[in-house]
């Protein structure tokens, strides 16, 4: 067998983590960055793992009573201009529709856009404006509240430097809206979602999260109120991984949802919107990936074992086979996480240590070697991608019997190491803007830290103290849910401050 | 009990079908036009449908060893420019993106498109020419191939006339796109994938239909071959149902998709693409709604049993509610098709009678009604939707055991009435073209038939027998698999002809 290379992966991440996430979205070929400018294409392996992300997030959007539509692509531009704040977040950088039609070109060489609209259409960013205009026409009554309802779509917002999964000019999403009676209802909604979004980040990404509102300047254009859940990459920098928002009357003022509440009186509705993107495949990339490359939660894994056949040429080549065949049926009869075990054989015409180390790459939990001189004692020698150095030994029916045990234990040691990762590098100490300063240049890493991770730390939640963190390139990441009430003093301006505050460098 | 209204739906199929048609959608509130012209908005009962469609053909999909990927909504205009005849086609009427910025205007009164792009982008009406792109940066040995790729998708083609599911300038669909080493892989390809169409038609949705290649004129535009299903709705009009084209090296060669062949000789590679739409969605309106509304095959039904309870008010309310939930939770637990069978307990708070009604419009396959009299009996009282007006009644058990035989029966009755419906108007009497002519211009009427149907009759396959169809807004719908092989005269021409086609007006 050949000699495991120094890694799979090059740059290590300690090396230069960026181009590390690179690698491993190329060497797993999960996605690339499309000849189209700023756009993705996400390969089957990618994509698979966002489809498992849908199927699990879906079921919990439906158990909390919520129910799939679709609606149009593209918003005339006079209804963006409807919101103010709206506007100002989201019109800036944006496709907009002017042509429907294409007409040779004069000299008959090409093709040009023809037949101007009369109202430009923008592909949406995200659907508070198109869908208010449905909601407004669907609600007359309290009785017609609340609509609680998800679209999965692709949005665009123009970007200018793209960086596959985290940042691109089109990406996939779930965005739910919804529309109440009450403030009280809209609310328990937004936090009802947030929860929805921290149990599928931790239970099914294996990736732990804070959450908790945002401040004012981190807000959703339009929103009241922001929550979000908040995770750690390896190096340091937060990931934004979802976010539950309070819209107030606000998008219901500007699109006149509007509606007679029980004491017969006239009153706007109250909506929320919520949303998760392709991004979380980038957080499960930097939160699990190692230097051999990815690692994918069993829950979320397209294959969650892999059979790969050593078969040496000549007889024993298709008894090999027939044992391979046969041990993945078994696999697939087993269950994991109420579904059946997703147990692939690679017979393809390639090298067999070839084949490991592919799917090492792609993360698969568990590889499974198969070999006449195993086939012979009976047994199956197996690979964790937890311990990938390790090969495990044991009798074939003893390895079926527990596949679901050991995926669930991958599951839980992915998140373990995740949040002990999280909990190392969150950082309490720090009292003063001096040390604040210090730390986020170069003061973390000369204390012997890889980063400076995340600051826990008060804030006295004036808007005018919002540069002294930014200068930095800091921002708050969120006010933790798990707020310690203490007085102390504002890290950022001195002044006394009982909020505690997440200070974090971010995507 | 209310007294049953003549019908549901008003207009009925016979008074007016196109107007029956738009009534049952808005009934059975399954979608409606958006503010956006020729867009449509997809509600959750028509979404639901879309969604179950959307699994069995997944599942299909993947079954015959495709993966999902996620290719640009946008393509630049120079793609599109490079395949003729896919031009012709595609170019003429479709969203153009040329802008990606937008600023206030002159006088801070709106929004005005800003940013012109170097190159305008066409927002796609199918994928073909972006995702060759990537197959041209895929593909280099013969190893590479085949790639077997499926996306799920919206897909803008802008519409004149739109119509909800039927054609609108936004629709969701599934598109196939793979590339070959050799032709004969790729018609192979481009035949099994129709035959998961049939299926798909005929044992999930329960339309029969017809397949079989296009006439040339109506391929794909760019394609070498053409299959389709055709449907016939119950105005005895032709609906193309789903489509799967073999390409050619067409597209390879506009997109330069070169491999190394196993002769070490360079040589195009050979595509196909297919799909199928929301359409369908709309043919199971028009092939199984009556005039109370729609009529849902129960395999692809959000809801496949109602239970409505019916509460006097009183004591016995409670009692009548825990009978009701228990129920369904036992019906749940029997399976059908493979699923845990989808009962809904309809709890809200309005007259037990408007209920029902609503889901007798919406197609539920089994309605149950919950009354005191019937709990102290031990009894159940249901109502099958293929037979609305009769109520039955039978053991609680008994009923609760047979669930997933009476869905069965519901589904098979809807194939047989669809397949009975379309054998009656396929008419193969005809032979000249006077009664062609006739017959689409109210001969078929006259003989005694609601519409003129489909007629199988000869076609000498020539081009220019085109226009002695069309001229009578007839098309020839398929050369059907089944051909005869009989020698006969072209009911256009009268020249000799071979080849028997199917000929109807269509949507």
């Amino acid at each position: 067998m050949a000699k495991k290379p120094k890694n799979a992966i090059s740059p290590t991440r300690a090396e230069n983590y960026p181009d590390w996430f690179q690698a491993v979205i190329k060497e797993a070929d999960m996605a690339e960055i499309a000849h189209v400018r700023g756009c993705m294409v996400i390969k089957p392996w990618g994509y698979g793992l966002w489809e498992r992300i849908q199927r699990e997030l879906d079921d919990r959007i439906k158990a909390t009573g919520h129910e799939n539509a679709y609606f149009p692509l593209f918003i005339p531009l006079s209804y963006i201009e409807k919101e103010a704040a709206h506007v100002e977040g989201f019109a800036k950088e944006c496709a907009v529709v002017t042509h429907h039609r294409l007409e040779a070109n004069a000299d008959g060489t090409g093709l040009v856009p023809a037949a101007e609209l009369p109202e430009p259409l923008v592909v949406r960013p995200t659907s508070e404006t198109i869908i208010g205009e449905s909601f407004r026409s669907w609600v007359q009554s309290y009785r017609d509240l609340p609509i609680l309802l998800n679209q999965w779509a692709n949005v665009v917002r123009w970007e200018l430097r793209p960086r596959v999964f985290l940042r691109t000019t089109e990406f996939l999403w779930q965005e739910g809206h919804t529309a109440h009676a009450s403030e009280a209802e809209a609310l328990d909604e937004m936090n009802q979602m947030l929860e929805v979004y921290r149990e599928l980040a931790e239970d099914v990404l294996a990736i732990p999260v804070l959450t908790g509102p945002k401040p004012e300047n981190e807000r959703f254009p339009g929103a009241v109120e922001t929550l979000c859940i908040e995770a750690m990459m390896q190096d340091g920098k937060a990931l934004q991984a979802g976010t539950s928002h309070y819209l107030g009357q606000n998008f219901a003022k500007a699109a006149n949802i509007e509606f007679v509440n029980k004491d017969n009186e006239p009153e706007f509705a109250y909506t929320t919107s919520w949303g998760v993107s392709t991004r979380l495949v980038g957080g499960v990339i930097m939160t699990h990936g190692d230097d051999d490359g990815l690692r994918v939660p069993p829950k979320i894994a397209p294959w969650q074992i892999v059979i790969v056949p050593y078969q040496p040429g000549g007889d024993d080549d298709a008894v090999i086979m027939d044992y391979a065949k046969k041990l993945q049926k078994d696999l697939c009869k087993k269950k994991y996480d109420g579904l059946p075990v997703r147990a692939h054989l690679d017979a393809r015409d390639i090298r067999p240590i070839d084949k490991r180390w592919q799917w090492v790459k792609k993360g698969v939990p568990i590889v499974v070697e198969v070999g006449k001189r195993d086939i012979d004692a009976g047994n199956v020698a197996y690979r964790r991608r937890d311990n990938a150095g390790k090969n495990n030994f044991g009798p074939r029916d003893e390895f079926v019997g527990s596949a679901s045990k050991l995926l669930a234990e991958i599951q839980k040691v992915y998140f373990e190491q995740a949040k002990a990762f999280r909990d190392a590098n969150m950082h309490t100490h720090l009292t003063t803007y001096d040390e604040f300063v210090d730390w986020f240049n170069g003061g973390a890493e000369k204390a012997g830290h890889a980063s400076p991770g995340f600051v826990r730390a008060k804030w006295c939640g004036e808007r005018d103290s919002e540069e002294l963190y930014a200068k930095h390139k800091v921002t708050i990441r969120c006010l933790p849910t798990d707020q310690s009430g203490t007085e102390g003093t504002c890290i950022l301006t001195g002044k006394p401050a009982t909020l505690d505050a997440i200070y974090a460098k971010a995507y």
